[in-house]
C-alpha cells in the first residue's frame, strides 16, 4: 500500500478513533534474529494499547521480557477502482506503534482485563462472573504505551492521469466495512436465556 | 488470541482459501534490527504469495534484498461470547508464512500485477488498460513461496465450565463479516459511463 495517495495523520484522536473500533493487531517481535508477526486481541487504555494471552505462549514472554515490538492495526475501508491498474489500491487507515511491552500485575491486571473485556463487547463485564484467581495466574496482560506511533490514512478518490479521466474507463470507490451478523446461541445454552443487552447492542 | 480454543490447519487447499478471500497481509521484517510490521495488499498466484509496491519504499527494498520475512494474513470471522469474561474470545483464520521474496521482473512481473489486479477486482483487467513501461518501472513486485507456513482456526462453541453452563449467563457467537457498500463515482466522472461489470459483481 506503500503507493497510495495516502497521508501520514498525527493527531493523536485519530490515532486513539481507529484503535477503539479495532479488534485486532499484528504484533511483530524478533525472535531467534528472525521476523515474526502474531494477531491478537487489543484494546486502548488510555494512552496505551492492552493485549493479553496464555502465559504458555512463547511470543508473549518474549514481550514481557522486553522485546522489542512493532504493532500495526489496519482498518480496510474500501477498493479504490481507478481508471487504471496502476492507480488501484485501497481505501485504509493503519497505525504502527513501537515500543516495549510491560507486565501488569495485581490490580493493574484485573482492570486491564476489564478494559478488553469492555472493549470486545461493551456491556459485557456486568453480565459476567468476575475472573477467578486460577484465570488470572494463567493469563498474561500486557500494555504499550502509545508513544512512538505513526498513522497512515487513504482515503482519496482516485488520481488518475488527464489521459485516462478522458477515457472511457468508470472509476471510483467501493466502501468496504465489517458488519455483524444474528447472534447465535451456544448448544448447550440453557432454555430460556435470551441474548443480553450487551450483545443486542453490537 | 492464544489461548483460544484453535486448531492448526495443515490442508493447503484451506491457506489458499483464506488467502484468496483475503486483500491485506501484515508483512514483518528486521530492520536494523527492530521488528516491523506493514500492510500490504496481497493475492496468491498458485503457491506462491505476491505483493507489489513502490520501488521507492523502505521495508520492500528490504525485503527484495532477501531479508527474512513473515507475512501474516488474519481473518476475523466473529466474536465468541462466552459466559465468562477468561473463555470469550475471536472466531478468526490466520495464516503465517515464512520465507524469503524474490524480486519479479519482465514478463513475470506484468503476468503477476495482472494476478494482483485480478484479485481486487475480478475481471477489471479486461476493462483497463495495460500498464506502461514507465508504471512498470516504478513498481517493485514480490513473489514469497508458500513453503513454511502455519493455519490456526478458531471457529468453536465457547468452551465454558460446568459450573458456568448450569448458571443464568448467556453464551454463543456473533458472526462478522466485511461487506462491500454502494460504489462511489469519482467527482471526475465523465457523464454516461455506468458501474462497470467487474464493480458491480463485487
Amino acid at each position: 500500500m506503500t503507493r497510495l495517495p495516502e497521508k501520514g495523520v498525527t493527531d493523536v484522536r485519530e490515532l486513539h478513533a481507529l484503535l477503539d473500533r479495532s479488534y485486532v493487531a499484528h504484533v511483530g517481535v524478533v525472535r531467534d534474529g528472525h521476523p515474526l508477526v502474531v494477531p491478537t486481541g487489543m484494546a486502548r487504555d488510555g494512552d496505551r494499547l492492552l493485549v493479553h494471552g496464555s502465559t504458555g505462549s512463547g511470543w508473549m514472554r518474549l514481550l514481557a521480557d522486553g522485546a522489542d515490538a512493532c504493532v500495526t492495526v489496519t482498518s480496510l475501508e474500501g477498493i479504490v477502482v481507478a481508471r487504471s491498474a496502476f492507480e488501484s489500491s485501497f481505501h485504509y487507515r493503519s497505525a504502527v506503534v513501537f515500543g516495549q511491552f510491560t507486565v501488569l500485575d495485581g490490580d493493574a491486571k484485573r482492570a486491564a482485563l476489564d478494559v478488553l473485556v469492555e472493549h470486545l463487547v461493551p456491556g459485557r463485564l456486568a453480565e459476567v462472573r468476575a475472573s477467578t484467581n486460577r484465570e488470572l495466574a494463567a493469563t498474561l496482560v500486557l500494555a504499550l504505551p502509545l508513544d512512538t506511533w505513526s498513522l497512515r490514512v487513504s482515503d482519496k478518490w482516485p488520481e488518475d492521469e488527464p489521459d485516462d479521466v478522458s477515457g472511457d474507463a468508470w472509476a471510483g470507490v467501493v466502501p468496504m466495512r465489517p458488519v455483524f451478523g444474528e447472534p447465535l446461541p451456544a448448544p448447550d445454552l440453557r432454555a430460556g436465556i435470551p441474548v443480553p443487552p450487551s450483545v443486542r447492542a453490537l
